[in-house]
């Protein structure tokens, strides 16, 4: 492969496919505590209480669950030109989006050569922020879409790509000793400043594990799950609360209506040099996945977000070759 | 004064006079965190999240602000003949309310000795608590009544007799020493088994300085502050957020929109054995009232709530003998 | 059985047998945050930053884990003599410690009718509150005692036993419908002012499962995981983070390196008025335990500490009639 | 003069003289929560909890209180030729450390143009984080080093200079409005993607107003105000906890035993975007200060950090022409 960056700026925003959409609503703006930015007959448009820009989630009418896309925001239009052409030049089919996403300019959308649906854009509707407006904030008072999570059976070569093409760098990363050699199992990648922007782990995909979004505190998090429960959602807190090992974040999963899953996210760190050292985690080290130690449901290894092509058919998946779901069973 | 004990359990209310009632919900209900319990047209009836009973503050309709009277609640409905003869005995008029307050059973009403106006009841109608509705949660979240303060030029004097005819115990109380000897400048006494249901400070009086309303967390103090400046009330918030030496309590004091005070508060301690030894501060200790070290704002000091007979007449004042303000100039 | 009150103040203290003093003092005092107020060959003597008594927690050097009891203090010495004429009474045998525990007066000892070990007095050394102290405050910042938890097969008789005869009174309750009739599963008891002092539980006993500590905040009990977990402790986080249906507390459950086993409490209510109507929960309701849904681990259920007699030797103990371990599998 | 960007990644490290180095030790480490690298017999070298470069302050023996010099990291090595050739092109003296800082590579140090004395480099001995340990966490739990404060009577013209020519940006800005036109008063200034590295203010100058250190919550900065007037140093809280209205972030301002200033700081908010329209807020506003309106102490108007030239002589100042500590009375 050609090695060329363009810049991307950040994880930008993710699209949810909802099978209703006033239920999913009810859901993400009551409960979770989301801003609705506006919506329209097939879309909820959400963002976060520090966003400046439209929405970091699209809740999209559907049949079925699932994400139809990651959005990755460029530093400058020129970038998305730049984009079209390297995809071409490695074989990856990429098109403008004719009837662009609400709020955004032009939009480069494909599938990575993972599998995994992606679009690039620059221009985006910038919209108030709700940063100091304290007395709307509500439930887990979600600040920011903070990154999305993979699944692949490819992890070495995707954290690759990205890291080569993308100007994606590596924070953190999980290895599977095999024979003796560190095979990474887990990568955590990062282009804004923080512990990353997309973390890739491995396992039957491509599919989506989560998208995670930045709640101001742990309080706030602990008030999340008080709050959920006590509208009979308790059944929608699939793990947590607790602390990640690795990003060292403390941590709630939720599951949607539809079972799509989200996390809420706070505390890892700021990540600005470049001389940075990765971190490195054993996968035998329980401490890793929960640095208190109590093991992930089995659901949080076992299911995951179904991903789509362009034409809205569900890709089909391959298993990985690294050990799978190591952590259940302690 | 003959010796006897009524089982006063605790302050149980206050009611404050205001001047518009939409504009005092807006205030108490939405802005600070209160629930409302009931309205009619010349009253609200507010509770915290903890409480079973009908209310911990009555707002009622009148045409000069103030406070009408303290609520204490007996153990048993035969307590409150029993404090009617007390009364009678020390030639202290007090009255069955002929039209007792919304919710409450037999009521009866005196000013004490010094002037305060209180009220004493047993039979209480019970409401659900909020304490599990989390949704419900908003604000600061006001969860019960802690304790109303009083100022007085007589604190000795009154903190005697509520000691010796009530039950009320003292948990601290700060000392003006005059010519060695220490004078009590202020008081703080208890019933319940936290470190106060009622203080007494130095004072011209008798007037009211503030009610206090517990919340569960400095976290919830903070976002009040938030909430209430992010809502054009930033003037409404006279004094902290910032911890007490006295009772060690986190706090806010708040004005409300006719200028009533009330006190938000956290994490005082639990007084369950009967061999508590006073803790005593000098007034000279400018960490009695701000551990931290600020001092106090002018109108913390200068401002207090006018008290009235039964008559809806304000009471007349006396100065204080002991020094009166001695923080306000660090 | 005659009904009288002793006037019970709260549950005070609890003994814990531990095989290695060093070690069990490394856990307590450095990990989870006791203040250490003495030690001699065979004991540790600990308390909590608001304690003004000696101690809330001894650990006593023993050849094997477990808990020798449960000390409650009682308002007045003369409630001594009335407590040990009242169980010769009952054919409870009981005796006053010849060689009584460090800062303490009389102790008068005895197994109760159902088998536990416990011990009452009044005369105790006060000491130094921390509570202002904050510099030296650290890990948990354990604060006092809270509660013990006893499992019985006889709950309900237990339950009504100190009901009837000390005072105790119920706050909460898990029912187990058998035959459509309530039958008391867990009881949650108080004398002090707060949720508990005794809970008990169903289970093969007399067997105690958990002495409980207060802690000042949801913050203080996250840090405590963290800090274990960064210690190499995090094998002995048994359950929680979490916040419990019953009680509304917030908790973490330890086990210390004996397997005794302790939880870090905040965050329960303030009980003050005799009209209390005690908080109804179905066994079959998953959110009396972890009000977010999650099931407790296996051992929760299946572990509790063993018990001892007077001569040091471990208690036998009968099987429940109740259902057992009801939440584990959910 | 002419344009062109060098790649400063942030603001580093700063370097405060203090008189007695056990003694600010004592404050810096024990009291406040920063983690000690190394020490010699004339400096020490302390750092947060997140870093992973050798130190983020540095207290040097000297016979009077003040600021030697801000450190910019700068990306490549590269970059300080081309700086050092950048300055001398604009007429400002610039030269190479001979005994370059400890842990330090090639230092390049100068007063900038509006007499700011400034260093820059590029390597930097690496030290292990601490982030996980979360037992040896202490105090205020200092992370990372955020911001310095300059006071200049040119901030216009600093502000301008620190953009064009090292790329930085401007998130937010206070003017101050004089016949109709905005004149900045302050100037919020970032190269990493927080609120800022560098904030420059209106007034006598130039010195230093204070730097700014990161903390993980709200909650320890009260327990850092617990903490320290725990110790008998109240005196050394100078202002908050407050929330300022620029930058959104919690604080509070702490002078050393030498008067040196710091600030502790949280929540603020990422900044990632290019398009970011810098935040405005008017001069007369009183919550751009302290959202909540309180006003800030005089001392905090009238008291700054006196700067040094590289002989160590003070530097002379100049009155601003904007109206100076304007918020001091409200």
């Amino acid at each position: 492969m050609e090695e060329r960056l363009f810049n991307v700026l950040r994880t930008h925003h993710v699209e949810y496919l909802v099978t209703d959409l006033d239920r999913a609503q009810a859901f993400y703006e009551d409960a979770v505590g989301f801003t609705v930015t506006e919506r329209d007959d097939q879309h909820i448009y959400l963002r976060g209480l520090e966003d400046r820009t439209h929405h970091n989630l699209i809740l999209r009418q559907a049949s079925a669950p699932g994400v139809s896309h990651v959005g990755f925001r460029v530093a400058k239009e020129q970038d998305l030109d730049a984009i079209a052409q390297y995809l071409g030049s490695i074989g990856v089919r990429s098109h403008w989006e004719e009837k662009a996403e609400r709020a955004l300019g032009r939009v480069l959308r494909a599938n990575d050569p993972f599998g995994f649906p992606i679009e690039f854009f620059y221009e985006i509707e910038h919209v108030p922020w709700m940063l100091q407006q304290f007395s709307r904030h509500h439930g887990a008072e979600v600040m920011r879409l903070d990154h999305a999570n993979y699944i692949s059976p490819k992890v070495e070569e995707a954290s690759d790509w990205y890291q080569r093409h993308f100007g994606f760098e590596m924070s953190e990363y999980t290895v599977s000793v095999e024979n003796g050699r560190d095979r990474i199992w887990g990568a955590w990648l990062h282009r804004k400043q923080t512990s990353h922007d997309l973390a890739i782990s491995n396992g039957k995909g491509p599919r989506y594990h989560h998208a995670s979004f930045i709640v101001p505190s742990k309080d706030r998090i602990l008030g999340a799950a008080d709050r959920l429960a006590s509208m009979g959602l308790a059944n929608n807190i699939e793990r947590g609360p607790g602390r990640h090992g690795t990003t060292n974040a403390f941590f709630l999963y939720l599951r949607d209506p539809d079972g799509n899953r989200i996390e809420l996210f706070t505390g890892d760190y700021l990540l600005v040099d470049p001389d940075w050292e990765p971190v490195r985690w054993d996968l035998e080290n329980p401490q890793r996945q929960t640095f208190w130690g109590a093991p992930a449901p089995k659901s949080w290894f076992d299911e995951s977000m179904v991903a789509f092509d362009w034409e809205g058919n569900p890709l089909s998946t391959t298993d990985p070759t690294l050990p799978d779901r190591p952590m259940m069973i302690d």
